[in-house]
């Protein structure tokens, strides 16, 4: 995969920036593998027995059917009650039985495409490839120049720009930081039209009132300068709906599953279930609300557009007892992935996943909570994963040093995953015979054609020796991802849009800012 | 098993120390897993197809047929040519025939039980236990106090005591920093006398030269107060045999192999093969070679005493190209540590793997390459994990806080791998019933009843928020890791050894310090 988007991307050929852009970054020693998406060789792990399995299923069924799930969206209730579902007199919750749940959810296709604005950057959701997002909606951001700092435009556009550069990012996953100096009522708009000028890639819908996915619609399709028609057939952004957990669908999260499955564009459902906090204490427990809700929201979809391509989401983790305090990439957060996983293949549907933490520097901490989740994550077979990159603070903060931090790990899980070849040549027998016992195997030909390129080569890890590390300063990980972050800034350059296309653009923002936008009271 | 040997301990009552060391760690808080092995629920990951882990082995054999390897000591060249080997006038580089290397190596067992002088630490190698060792070898250790220093007996010591008190420390690989301030003539006999007073987990034996080993041998017995016959039934401790790679074992390697082999304990054949350096720069090549040189290894042993438990042992990586620097916990190490377990699988051998890194300090690095280590070595299917806990610096320094920082991360993939509870009580149905949409949990009879001890608490993790973790300083891992270790020594006390065996163990190693100890001209 990655080999045949570098490829395509050289094919591409004439166009401006691509290779003008790779030569800068190359020239100044930060190799990336090409863009591309994790393909995962090993099948997915298993946390439970079939049996158990089924009996979180059933569980889950039992919980829609019996105690039901607050729908606070009237046209949300009217497709269920067109599906026979009985509408309570005095109260929103809806009784949901399961042969109308499992026949809905069946509709769903297991994988589908989705279409960038640039075709190199298309991703397939679902079999064996993951796509991997920047983090998104954190309040704050932060880097070693300048702490910790509230989100904003500025930042904002950095982090966009940052996305756009790292080839491990395949799609931004949302704002990737809050640019909360944008007024809410227009901050989709500035928000997505700078996500379009500054990067090619698949982007994120928020689902905060209906007028906001259908702006993002008509945005994703002028970016691809594609007809309504052809944008209903090719799924161009996405959306995520993490439901209020226990068991209610808010209004804008109902309408936002709604207008993108009518338009044929997928819904992420993602429960957020901390267990001890918004589900049971127990993993078990926290799974059978976190499926429940998921299959209320991906039955909405199914009724609102039988087929509509969406994901199941898991975001099952834990609290820390003695505070209250959210944790992330530990062991109950990793079994849930694997467990999510299942359940997901269960209902033969793509996987959304994260890459998070719960730590606040980006230290050894943040990069063992992030290398758990996504032990968890992948190995248990995710095919979305959000917060890929960029994620601190339980996604409380953006940090610019751990969004390449995080590029790094997700491209050394890319070369774990490459096959590893096996022939006459790779195995050497010559050079081995060449050397012989009590030799050294630098300076054989073997050697020499291949050592340039026969191992990733990270972009942080620091391998010099003790003595050489102490004279340079003693450089930690974080030092080195902030000058690596500064260097992909320096070198960035804007993917080409069609002056058509930024003109359209331009004129829809302008119309709908004069518009007002969109009420900020939901 | 955790628990059983838990119940072990406990049922262990009026043993000193026990109860009173545990009250005195939970008072501080520092709560850890009970004494036990991971037990690994998942089938070990393959990398490659069977035709061509074929093709691996049938190069190994090729090697080991038409290349050859030297064998420097000339009691193990009897033993080849006792079973027919041809021994070269001219050279110590023997041939082995590939039905001769299939068959002795078809003679060692699949798992087998190494015995602690506490048999609450006894150890089961093989199936789907793994056994989780303390760093060894490295010639420095350091702390953030006193900075990095060259190894000496105080800090062998107090790593001694830090390996005793975590439970998630299994066994001693070694040396855990080399005490060179002790004369290389008497170290083994002062080493292993302070290992067998400070600790009653099971150890290793250096093999550098024969003596050693008898001595190690003979030190262990008198531990354990057994019978010579008792010891040669019961596997009692081990070593390690790195091969001079490329294709040479020299002399007191042998003398260890055989050594061991004729009392019956476990040698881990471990060829030491960088990629690109003394191995063939392809990942293959350097597992072939990995392959050839293991099993001449294996051979011997079982030429000295058929059946004797022996180890596969893997540790392929790959080295820094620009610099010729060793790097750790890459995408090639996890690759040859997977593929070093089906290997290790081929020949029905239980498999030695590592935790590893690069890293100069305790930083993000270190983590990140650490983990990618440990999901290669243990979803790889490695039984024995050498330098599980305290490597840094590709081995070069033992690092107190590291120590720590990897028996968080052991207990941690403990707790994944702990089985996931699926029934009536942990579905909860009741408890989501009672809170209903909207609600919260925490109050719940339910999450009262378990939150205690509803989910792993890291001894490491800070989880608190960003203001009051920058109020306490803004303390990353590595200094948590730092005050953690310094109470682990505050709070130790050393198990029992009855006072007959403190004297025989006194009596001999001065009896054999009036000897000498041994001669240094190896």
């Amino acid at each position: 995969m990655a080999r045949l988007n570098d490829k395509q991307e050289e094919a591409r050929g004439g166009r401006r920036g691509g290779r003008r852009r790779r030569a800068a970054v190359e020239a100044r020693g930060l190799e990336q593998r090409p863009f591309g998406q994790l393909r995962n060789p090993y099948p997915p792990l298993r946390a439970v027995s079939d049996d158990e399995l089924e009996s979180l299923h059933q569980a889950a069924l039992q919980i829609l059917e019996e105690i039901g799930i607050e729908i606070l969206a009237k046209e949300a209730q009217a497709l269920f009650a067109a599906a026979g579902v009985a509408l309570p007199a005095e109260s929103e919750r809806l009784r949901l039985e399961r042969g109308l749940v499992e026949e809905s959810v069946a509709k769903a296709p297991a994988r589908f495409r989705l279409h960038a604005r640039n075709p190199a950057h298309n991703l397939e959701i679902g079999g064996d490839k993951v796509a991997v997002c920047l983090i998104s909606s954190p309040p704050n951001c932060s880097d070693l120049d300048g702490g910790r700092r509230p989100g904003n435009a500025a930042d904002f556009r950095k982090f966009l720009q940052l996305g756009q550069s790292l080839n491990a990012v395949n799609l931004f996953g949302g704002y990737p930081v809050e640019p909360i100096d944008i007024h809410p009522s227009v901050r989709h708009l500035d928000g997505l039209a700078d996500t379009i000028r500054l990067s090619d890639k698949v982007f994120r819908a928020y689902s905060l009132g209906r007028q906001r996915n259908l702006d993002a619609i008509e945005m994703a399709r002028i970016a691809r300068g594609v007809s309504d028609e052809q944008l209903d057939r090719e799924p161009s952004l996405y959306t995520v709906v993490n439901v209020n957990s226990p068991l209610k669908l808010d209004g804008p999260m109902c309408q936002g599953i709604i207008e993108m499955a009518r338009r044929n564009q997928p819904t992420a459902v993602t429960p957020f279930t901390l267990a001890g906090a918004m589900a049971p204490v127990t993993v078990a427990g926290a799974l059978a609300q976190q499926h429940a809700e998921a299959l209320a929201g991906l039955t909405l979809g199914q009724l609102a557009n039988p087929g509509a391509p969406m994901l199941y989401g898991g975001f099952t983790s834990n609290v820390d007892m003695k505070s209250g305090a959210p944790a992330f990439g530990t062991p109950e957060y990793m079994k849930a992935a694997v467990v999510g996983g299942q359940l997901a293949r269960r209902l033969g549907l793509p996987y959304r996943s994260s890459n998070v933490n719960a730590a606040n520097s980006v230290d050894a901490q943040a990069a063992y909570e992030s290398v758990f989740s996504l032990w968890g994550a992948i190995m248990g077979g995710g095919h979305l994963l959000h917060h890929g990159c960029g994620w601190l603070e339980g996604g409380l903060c953006a940090s610019f040093e751990k969004v390449v931090l995080d590029a790094d790990l997700i491209q050394m899980i890319a070369a774990f995953f490459d096959p590893l070849q096996i022939d006459e040549e790779s195995l050497a027998l010559d050079a081995i015979r060449e050397v012989g016992p009590g030799g050294h195997f630098f300076g054989t030909e073997h050697t020499q054609a291949r050592y340039r390129t026969a191992f990733y080569a990270p972009m942080l890890s620091d391998w010099r020796n003790f003595e050489a590390w102490s004279e340079a300063g003693a450089p930690d990980a974080a030092r080195h991802a902030n000058r690596l972050y500064k260097q992909l800034l320096e070198d960035y350059e804007a993917p080409p849009l069609e002056s058509a296309v930024r003109e359209e653009l331009e004129a829809f923002v302008a119309k709908r800012k004069e518009e007002g936008g969109v009420p900020t009271d939901f």
